[in-house]
């Protein structure tokens, strides 16, 4: 694979254009990890059933279309393919063999019960860099055992911590509100990925393709900071802490008078002697309940108690304005309208209008990681199931448009 | 930078072996994003102030050091190093100029100030990628608010969603429990990392390195699903939902017998069906409440009492193997002491055992990901502050015992 080889009107403009990325995955952690690549330039070739992807229908829809496959499938060619015919079998790996990057999702062992193994696909290809998204990972007792993304957020550790302390509530923990288990699991295989492309493709590199293993529990366990080792070293359980910091005091989400919730970081002695200025009360810093971080974490019920009785009287907007001019770090809570008026997001792009053929205007979100020097961008949003088929079967397979149409006639395609 | 130029004693076996990073940061998000380089076979320099980053104090403590610094640190060098004097500056730019990556996360701008802008750093090393993460990012108008992870998952979005319904309890949205958006925002650093070194080093690649800018905020909103496509095309503010998923059911965290939770996610036809035999109820298929997903959406409450009368009659290691034997996703929400014992994590090596000559065996989470064909390793654990001033002033800018001693003595390092 060559610069040469890359069609300038599906290549970005990102540090990965050239990139040629085949996806034959659902749902959420594969694409997501694929949109990521996408972003950054490469060109994403999305093998799909004839049917489309099932995430096509999740989340809210416009006149029956859903508005977040506009941003899940942006960047992407869609190629309908029945993967159980030989004919479909026999595309894909021709497909591969014109790959750089293979991204796959499905339980471990399915794609290579369609035909495509690791061993056969890396036979025809050996510079391919197949990646695997399980909910458990591709081997050990238990890599056959069903999982996505809450499964992966509740074996990581996540969800024990998503509450409330003990009993303060008796209800569950409470989810993320996103899939930050699948996503968390596609980016991790993203950096993999780029690690063997890198390892392929330096001066004196292998020119070789190797596997990256992404379990979406252990994509979570990796987040977890210090918990593994603190149970190990010193038989602690982290335990939920609801909003509060456990070890450091004023530090939590405080009500406006506008029904909002205000983080406020007030937990140094300048930060609390500012504070409690704002507040009226510059008497708190010396009550010996409040003196230091030990006092204060200790009368942490009290001190919240005291900030709320000052915080409900304001709206959310006050809030922000006053203790910024205090220079206490805080913010209100965004909401999604909060965020898509932000002017920090507009002002890097990280919130855009983008016109999507199928939705009219959308509201995406931005190239994350922001590279000012080789700018990613949306080059064209989520498209309908299959519309890239005889341009991808036609432009990178060389088929004329009798033997696209035939593949038609005979619903491979 | 050529393969020969490797230290062997300090080079990883991963696929990253070869690369050389110097990390100019402190607290979580950059530390981490060099932490996962340094997993994958980087050699790492950590340079910090005499008295050490900062994090070396978070989280429990054994005999007096931190747990979570064992993790946090590994397979780092660490230098000491005094930025505001002249020599120590001089330290920095000479390492940069050996570098393939530079990490930092101070404020913006804080770095030029110390005398090493971006222009002069890659004056010195124009292969050099520079990775700033910060809270806002490196441009607009609120570049300079004070950010931390509480902050950008805030203004990310996440924390809005991390609650129960409106109403229910009245307390605060929850914090995840761990320093979630800074590590998302190390892991997309070390994603723009590698993008940027596979642009410079590849066949026909620029040679050059180009600048990578991290917010927080934008890591945080990057993984926001369709929440704001949603809101702009329909209005919608997507809302905390508690431990359900709004629009399915029954997939929720139910309490067993013994005090803990379990994640049930029988939503599907079958799954539903087979999930109400067990509960000995084969009837409710058929009852009109729940005899379809909408049906069981609109009776949720009526469907989880039942579900949960259910479960609270056994222990949670007994609803695992009843919904393992019938096949339905399920788990428990593991706490730490589930993680360390699990066996699908020891199998993978996911959780291991660490010999660290400063705290005695340890548990450190394994590497993420997983690549089997060239597995990185913990070479070695958290270092003491400075434990590696002298080793890599001497082996990188070939500096004299003397030199270093004098360095010493005028407390640069």
């Amino acid at each position: 694979m060559t610069v040469a080889d890359v069609d300038p009107a599906t290549t970005g403009t990102g540090p990965l254009a050239g990139l040629k990325v085949l996806e034959i995955s659902h749902f959420v952690a594969a694409p997501f990890c694929a949109r990521l690549l996408g972003d950054l330039g490469a060109d994403v070739i999305k093998v799909e059933p004839r049917g489309g992807d099932p995430v096509r229908t999740w989340g809210k829809a416009k006149d029956g279309r859903s508005v977040w496959w506009s941003v899940h499938g942006r960047n992407k060619r869609s190629l309908t393919l029945d993967l159980k015919t030989g004919e479909g079998r026999d595309i894909a790996l021709r497909l591969a063999e014109k790959s750089d990057v293979l991204i796959e999702n499905f339980r471990p062992g399915q794609l290579a019960r369609l035909g495509l193994s690791d061993e056969l696909l890396r036979e025809r290809n050996p510079r391919l860099i197949i990646a695997h998204i399980s909910g458990f990972g591709q081997d050990g007792p238990d890599r056959d055992r069903s999982g996505f993304g809450a499964i992966g957020e509740a074996i990581g550790g996540l969800r024990y911590l998503t509450n409330h302390p003990a009993n303060l509530t008796g209800l569950p923990p409470v989810r993320v509100g996103i899939s930050i288990g699948d996503s968390i699991a596609g980016l991790y295989a993203a950096f993999g990925i780029l690690a063997a492309l890198w390892q392929r493709d330096r001066a004196g590199g292998s020119g070789l393709g190797q596997p990256v293993d992404v379990a979406l529990t252990e994509a979570i366990l990796s987040m977890m900071e210090g918990v593994i080792a603190e149970y190990g070293a010193l038989g602690e359980i982290r335990a939920p802490a609801g909003s509060r910091i456990p070890t450091t005091a004023p530090s939590n989400a405080y009500p406006s008078a506008d029904g909002n919730w205000v983080i406020i970081a007030a937990n140094s002695q300048p930060l609390f002697a500012r504070l409690t200025s704002l507040m009226g009360r510059p008497d708190l810093p010396a009550d010996e309940r409040f003196c230091d971080n030990p006092a204060r974490v200790a009368n942490v019920d009290a001190l919240d108690a005291l900030i709320e009785g000052w915080t409900r009287t304001k709206t959310a907007a006050e809030l922000d304005a006053a203790l910024a001019s205090a220079n206490i770090p805080a913010c209100r809570i965004y909401s999604a309208a909060d965020i898509a008026t932000d002017r920090q997001f507009r002002a890097r792009r990280m919130v855009r209008e983008v016109a999507d053929p199928l939705l009219g205007p959308v509201l995406h979100p931005g190239i994350v990681p922001h590279m000012p020097e080789s700018e990613g961008e949306v080059r064209w949003t989520g498209p309908e199931t299959g519309a890239h088929s005889a341009d991808v079967l036609g432009s990178v397979l060389d088929m004329s448009a009798a033997e696209i149409a035939e593949l038609r006639e005979k619903q491979v395609i």
